[in-house]
């Protein structure tokens, strides 16, 4: 703990948007649009979901850079049937396009009861609750997937075919915050694999399986083979689903065929995402669903503990108190994510003292 | 394998669910709704499903005889937005229920792309499955989900608070059967436990608590416990989000106030269920989207398989298998259930010479 404090700094959620905006900015990205992948990392980091925060800065400046992603996207908003849109997101950044189709569903559901998004041409859209939570804002259940470069066996493989292919669903409470559930459909990520290789622990038997398909605990050997989906087969079906949603729905690329965020320079991406806004007051009067919900949740958080728990949460209770914290104490920045974001600020000739803690 | 093949019989799809409307028709049901019911259970038992095939029978019987269950609802269908229809279901048979509103979903949804339906006031519907392969036999992607009776506590809690909450998705392929997912979120059945128990074998560790919170490895121990939902915390999540759309949004009851299908005989169950159909032509034409999807299917099929595995298969394989196989062969049926189900015609004054093969 003592190591990890001293090589991390605390930057104020506000300077950090600054910084990040300003390199996006560096590399032909309009205002708008930097404005709004920066919220989206920022948002991840605020809630605690670091993976999906300014550690992505550095591939995603690259791949501008490289012409890998259209930083000025003219989206094709096709509605093809009275409930349904096609979305053509140009090869513009997943943020983008994905906050755009939000807020189109918002608008149309609004009028039809629910609409659904298919979306082609995109590319990474970062943490997948950001577009789910925008929905709950407006008294709606906001659903988002994506499909994602193949790093996950289907059940019974031992060859990648599926991304760890993320479902995020939120809904409103009407409270201080939503119901966000955000997962991926893999039993990890392939970062914790690397983490345990950095570490040089072991992992547990059921997260990955060799290159010869035998389940293994040494990452080395995991980061050669494939992970596994959650729950085995039933994580299988719902990872599936979603790339067929994502990709094979709506035009994009699917399965082993999705082009790499990191390591491949030569090609567009083109991944698919699948959204969705439900008008909670379709079915009954907000302020009747509301309070009903509202039983429900109090009736959990009331549950007796488990062995080795001390309280019965609901999705996104720990990320809304990781931001509240965050917002105040400012957001954590390990020492390698800040030399990465300092290599990128001297690359793209930006002055600035924000990383001078260390 | 011996002492199984002994204590079970094979009887012809067709005979049983001849026997089994008769039951049906016997305490009240119209024949119409009895041939559904009647459908549903026998279709579960040719996919290989038994634990929801003709087992429950005398259940069902049981609470149509103690008024619990209405035989001939007037299902009410009100179209509150002009993708979302909000189903009373009369406290009918989940499964009339079920079925007459996919029938209503896949009209509508042809003409807005998507139609979502939540449903309060109904009871068991038996096999998820049923109703989404009902949707994909029409060019649509079908989804069902139904709340259940509470088993499953949340994670962190040691209580039962949620169902199963049963979960399908089924996608049209244009080949010999759809791609059918259809999940229980919990990591195991309740009727897995009782079947240890009675085997005397011990759990893994994973499936459940005993009373005191702790994970136990013995099924007597875990029948007074609770259950764990799939994957943990995001078996969780799904199951609540799947609890709330069931039930919160719907006006059914939810969450621990559902009540039993077996030993409650005092209150009518009102659970509810949420289902929706996609019309694939949505996004693209219907020929396009199945070479895209037979694409994806025929290269999951030829990846190499992993360690234990022959085969890599596609959800819905295996039951399609056995349907095939029990089509031919008969529905194998156990001695215990034909002792049910024998007493259920004593009962009901029924001759046959259904069982008489043991």
């Amino acid at each position: 703990m003592k190591k990890n404090r001293e090589e991390t700094i605390k930057i104020s959620a506000e300077k950090l948007a600054a910084f990040v905006t300003e390199t996006f900015r560096k590399v032909g990205v309009p205002q708008d649009n930097a404005e709004i992948i920066t919220d989206v990392l920022i948002e991840a980091n605020l809630r605690g979901i670091d993976t999906h925060g300014v550690m992505r800065v550095p591939i995603y400046i690259e791949r501008f850079q490289k012409n890998l992603v259209n930083p000025c996207p003219k989206i094709k908003f096709e509605e093809r049937m009275p409930s349904v849109l096609l979305v053509d997101g140009d090869n513009g950044p997943g943020h983008v396009v994905g906050t755009e189709t939000m807020n189109r569903l918002i608008e149309k559901a609004d009028k039809q009861g629910i609409c659904i998004a298919g979306i082609h041409h995109s590319n990474h859209f970062g943490m997948a609750a950001y577009y789910t939570i925008i929905a709950a804002r407006k008294d709606m259940i906001g659903i988002a997937l994506s499909n994602a470069p193949a790093n996950v066996a289907p059940f019974g493989s031992r060859k990648s075919y599926l991304g760890t292919n993320p479902l995020s669903v939120s809904i409103p409470t009407g409270g201080t915050h939503p119901i966000v559930a955000d997962m991926a459909t893999s039993r990890t990520s392939l970062a914790a694999v690397i983490t345990a290789q950095q570490e040089g622990r072991e992992i547990p038997e059921n997260w990955a399986l060799g290159p010869d398909g035998k389940p293994t605990t040494d990452p080395s050997t995991a980061l050669e083979g494939t992970l596994l989906p959650m729950a085995g087969p039933k994580g299988y079906c719902i990872s599936l689903l979603i790339d067929i949603l994502c990709g094979v729905f709506t035009g994009a690329l699917f399965g082993q065929h999705i082009n790499a965020l990191y390591g491949d320079f030569e090609n567009k991406q083109n991944l698919g995402h699948f959204m969705g806004a439900i008008k909670t007051s379709s079915f009954m009067e907000n302020e009747l669903f509301l309070k009903r919900l509202n039983q429900e949740m109090e009736e959990i958080r009331e549950l007796p503990t488990a062995q080795g728990f001390d309280e019965v949460l609901l999705p996104g209770d720990i990320e809304y108190r990781t931001r509240k914290k965050r917002e105040k104490e400012g957001i954590p920045i390990g020492k390698e994510i800040v030399t990465q974001l300092e290599e990128v600020a001297e690359k793209l000739g930006i002055e600035t003292d924000l990383f001078k803690q260390i």
